[in-house]
């Protein structure tokens, strides 16, 4: 499969922080981690599945990983606790300015959404538009509605900016998702 | 750090199954399968963090880690999903018979189960005595009220029989621990 690129950028920042803050996966990091400095929530990525096939012992405490593969993920890439509720989303971003492909998100992360849902907790993806400079949380449901009435393999831009949600940038958190998963937790109270 | 035992095991097991069945991980691993797939709750384990130091690209799309370092865990291993619930917990087996090592939990693990209870989702620790063939639930609350009033390194046996909950090991699924957290939830609605 192919090389998951978060990881590259995750593995490059360790030496050169030039590109700090520049990925998606960055700006959700650095707000996950302002959410737990604040007791606000407990939300974090889940580390990058890989399947080892050969360990050194260099010492009796030291093992080396010297032969491992990227696996496919089960499921999404972010999830935790917020107001007692359980939040589960996976987060792409996108150089195409018209529209998200849907290669980004896997089938069965896309199940996993669904099965999320459905049993109360709340699920989504956060897409970013690279070249517009914009990033949507778009609810699960409305992504699986989409996938319901359409076979495009991609999501038009247009579908984002009528049933998503721009996150607004900020110096801290870089990019405050809550606030929107907060409105949204609002008005299917005043719903019910 | 220290080579963590399950890894060895499950990747062992791709190859030999003769172990089969006979961890901690592998037993709740079937059973998170069986929620999962009777659609009775969504929880899963977490893959265990690496940072990955080198990676060959032999063909484009298959990317192979060459040099890669185990990572301590920042949560715990198992998280996910049940009745709208955010569940949270740690598993740990011991050979010891009258006591549970509190080095098996890291403290940053007890920080995050803390912060779990505190926002409002089900926190708790499996542990299991091999020799005596006998797992246990505690719920965080009682592991924290432990820590907090005794300074021992473990957690003695009597400590888990007196404010544990022993989970019957079945066919299917074979450590059914979501019926304590299911008890335990009437339980608290009950008194509410």
């Amino acid at each position: 499969m192919n090389y998951p690129k978060g990881i590259i950028k995750n593995h490059k920042n360790t030496i050169n922080y030039s590109n700090r803050g520049m990925t998606l996966e960055d700006d959700i990091n650095e707000s996950n981690l302002y959410y737990r400095e604040h007791d606000i929530a407990y939300i974090y990525k889940k580390p990058t599945p890989i399947k080892i096939t050969k360990v050194d012992y260099p010492e009796r405490k030291k093992a080396k990983i010297k032969e491992a593969f990227f696996m496919e993920p089960s499921t999404t890439d972010y999830n935790g606790i917020y107001k007692g509720k359980y939040i589960d989303f996976e987060a792409k971003e996108t150089n195409i300015k018209t529209s998200f492909p849907l290669a980004n998100i896997h089938p069965h992360q896309i199940a996993h959404l669904n099965h999320i849902i459905r049993h109360g907790g709340i699920g989504f993806i956060i897409a970013r538009f690279t070249k517009l400079n914009q990033t949507f949380l778009l609810p699960a449901t409305s992504l699986l509605e989409y996938l319901n009435n359409s076979s495009r393999k991609s999501i038009p831009y247009d579908y984002f900016s009528k049933n998503g949600y721009l996150i607004k940038e900020k110096l801290s958190p870089r990019l405050d998702y809550l606030q929107i998963v907060q409105n949204l937790l609002e008005v299917n109270y005043e719903e019910k």
